[in-house]
């Protein structure tokens, strides 16, 4: 029986749960993704640590929550004892390599601190975070950080050597369109989203990183790898190439999920996040109608490119010894809940697409199925660890092993809720709620039915999701709610509880109990 | 007006709260401790993170709790990403050297991933974990144990030059009396405590912690220091040289705290515990007799020695301008509830002794008062860097510096409610109660008031200490009570969501929020 050899780890960024047509979309039709779900197994309830890119995305790596490896916030590098899924699986003599995005980076106080430098190896997988260093790149690079770098990005030498002129061919070229009289229409701008972007589609940055993909299964045909995809898009700037710039038009949009009720709510830290321009803009329809149709184009590309993938990967037999996952790093409100962006506990926003294609024969009887049970990111390195039958100690992980799904096993303890969590700290909110600096964070337990959300200083947001699958109507403070509040929160205490905190021995040293001092011929309690 | 420029931090290790006389000893009389408390502040609601060794104390050098560090059992490395009051002080290039006890083991995996050895000087720092070494004597050499050491134990050598013979006379001298015949009687063994030592005083281990405490100060006149004098006693081998041997008898004991009606309690993690070897001999008479006899010797030993280092310090004019704690890392319950060691929450084991003497004119408002005020280990490591006026980053401590309350200053938001954790994965009550490594957990909120243990698995404990101080009657399950539990329930989760877990960056970062991005040419929510 053919078993999981290699590891394709892809990520979308940004990319809504329900914007796929096999997760419902009605019009955005996704062909590859879906044909991958149809020799896998689709997750509807699959959930981000955090809905926030760098948060979430250490959660993936890490195989922990938010509040367990501490890199709470975007541009916060995950603490230095923290381990990734380099880290796992390097152990075992697998390469691991990034092509694209993982938002992380390194701690240079703790590596100051231990005298590691970047020059030394380890000290470069250190700052990596944890991953082999192969096609590195965060997908973000106005004119002012790019000025700032030590060497130029790979991509915009690239898109130089193609003709493509300019310090800064990122922006100037991929993420920007062109106006009537040639003059640069940059796609930071909303307004421009669903322009065309000034590139040839197979020179833009998602067409690049699946090249990459392809270089790297190439000359690692021998080797055994984990490869992290991880697109850029379809997070902003929003702006696609031809033919995805138009490809999508509003009367091929979802309605926008919003109720005039729930601009009356009074929970103040909802409030402040409306009151954020990101989501004074996206409540307006000129911009959603601008962004959906870049974004859905991007989505399409994406798609796109992963069928260009997919068929290079049957063709040379990668297809039957490597687990693939398509999954993202959070979703975007888009204007739903009249908000832009992402960051609080919407569907939107913390539930994401998640299908697992396994190669092995163990996986057959569940090929096409939709799978309703509630999982979390965290559970994505505990199931690598399981498919590649490493040796490697599990006791730092929170999350637990999808194979047993995958496989049809018959579970009766699976969880019963998933646990997300932000700081927002760097969110406009925090200012306009005066905050400190360590008081700007939410919790949300989530069970099948019910959606709680605990903020610090404030009072809690309670949905019922099998009533109101909108969340329209925060139950928080409705009397009538009090035990099933307390009863969520109970939950919600249990899970911080099972922080997994005792890092640096695994469960066997906790099992030899006091025999260690005992054989040392320490006597405790003897007469 | 004086500052403080040295610190001096002395922790006894198992010493209980009630066993000294300022802290209402009838007949221990400790005169040179009442005296530093004296000329200082005592606390009388002082508690440790932690009532087990190594937690404990990982939690004072630290300044964090159990559940944010995660050494949570004996012999469980500190990770490697923790900083401790060295690596604090040596920033501001303060030599921190350890004279005695940390019960701290290097992080070796951690160590191992990032390339570090013992043999360079960031290694051995990192191995300490952080302090100086000095004259580090964990203070437990069991023969098994002194077999492996790779160097003979310093204080063996020394004891070697005086005459002591043997490949480990901290067993076979120090910690051994003889009987009648010469024979050894092993100090490990409970039913030797009230017996002679077969050392001189001055060879003890407590005397030469003390020789070695002075050494240090007169090899570092000229520096800034912080020493941790770290006395082994008077935790067990319970056995004391002449004439502390035999100072204490029974009818100048506290009376045992116990009833039976707790013998009869239905809590099973509370009856696991008394079932422990170690609880079944400490409720014996004859075993309380000769252990609290060889207890209070060792107490009396170490404010004897206390009062020749005090009077060096004075002679040597270290008195200006060092300021000296006074702290235990947990109490012994002595056959108290039934119960032997340490580990629960009852007064016994969780409360602690702590006295500050601040030589600045800052404290004199307050020499010689007792603060009634409820504070926590974690609370030092901020005073001293309060104290010694430090520039480094504080945003990973969760204690509160004491220096406000040694000012005398009014202080309107003191915490309400202290927190206390353990993990008796390593206990017998793990196995008889059948839990996995992770489950052994409970946790205590306790107020002025109330007590509350929330145990992992299991029903509450509450205790109701203004009726009922000696915690004979748990209210745990009692239905009238059920209003007060889930307000101290509310209390601990908000203590673990305060959990400071965002390690690599502080508060400058957070608070200039996303200005990092803009500042670059990001635009978020731009039309």
């Amino acid at each position: 029986m053919t078993k999981t050899k290699n590891i394709l780890f892809i990520m979308a960024d940004q990319l809504r749960w329900d914007y796929l047509s096999c997760y419902g979309h009605p019009y955005l039709k996704t062909p590859n993704i879906d044909k991958l779900a149809k020799e896998g197994l689709l997750f509807e309830s699959a959930f981000v640590q955090s809905p926030i890119c760098g948060p979430s995305r250490a959660s993936f790596y890490t195989g922990r929550t938010v509040f367990s490896h501490g890199a709470t916030l975007n541009q916060v590098p995950l603490p230095i004892g923290e381990l990734t899924i380099g880290d796992y699986l390097r152990k075992d003599n697998i390469k691991t390599a990034v092509v694209g995005k993982t938002h992380m980076k390194p701690d240079k106080d703790g590596m100051e601190r231990l005298g590691l430098t970047k020059e030394t190896d380890i000290g470069m997988i250190v700052s990596e975070p944890g991953f082999d260093p192969y096609e590195r790149d965060d997908g973000l690079h106005p004119n002012n950080w790019v000025k700032n770098y030590s060497t130029v990005l790979t991509y915009n030498k690239w898109l130089n050597s193609l003709g493509y002129k300019g310090d800064n061919p990122w922006e100037t070229w991929a993420n920007s369109a062109e106006g009537p009289n040639g003059d640069l229409l940059s796609g930071w701008k909303l307004r421009n989203s669903n322009k065309q972007a000034r590139i040839q589609e197979e020179h833009s940055e998602t067409a690049y990183m699946t090249n990459r993909a392809i270089d790297f299964m190439n000359e690692n045909k021998d080797d055994q790898w984990m490869l992290h995809l991880s697109f850029i898009k379809p997070h902003w700037p929003y702006i696609a190439p031809s033919p995805y710039h138009n490809m999508y038009s509003p009367n091929q949009f979802y309605e926008v999920v919003r109720e005039d009720k729930e601009n009356q709510i009074q929970h103040e830290v909802y409030r402040a996040f409306t009151n954020a321009q990101v989501s004074k803009v996206f409540s307006k329809r000129e911009v959603r109608e601008a962004v959906i149709t870049g974004y859905m184009g991007l989505i399409k590309q994406i798609d796109d490119n992963l069928g260009r993938l997919f068929e290079f990967m049957k063709q040379n037999k990668f297809f039957q010894n490597t687990m693939i996952i398509f999954t993202s790093d959070h979703g975007d409100y888009l204007g739903d809940h009249w908000l832009g962006e992402k960051e609080l506990f919407h569907e939107q926003s913390v539930r994401v697409p998640l299908i697992i294609y396994d190669p092995s024969g163990n996986a057959d009887s569940t090929r096409g199925q939709r799978e309703k049970k509630l999982v979390e990111s965290i559970d994505l390195l505990p199931t690598f660890l399981e498919a590649l039958n490493s040796s490697t100690s599990t006791h730092r992980l929170e999350g637990r092993s999808l194979l047993p799904l995958i496989k049809g096993n018959q579970i009766n303890d699976w969880r019963k809720s998933v646990f997300s969590e932000i700081d927002y700290g760097l969110h406009s909110a925090r200012d306009e709620l005066e905050l400190g600096p360590h008081e700007a964070r939410a919790f949300m337990i989530r069970t099948e039915k019910w959606k709680y959300i605990y903020y610090k200083g404030f009072s809690p947001q309670l949905f019922n999701l099998e009533k109101d699958p909108n969340e329209f109507e925060d139950l928080g403070q409705n009397q009538n709610y009090e035990k099933i509040r307390t009863e969520l929160k109970d939950l919600l205490l249990k899970r911080l509880i099972n922080r997994k905190n005792l890092l640096t021995v695994d469960e066997k040293f906790v099992l030899k109990g006091q025999d260690v001092e005992s054989e040392g011929g320490v006597m405790i309690g003897v007469w």
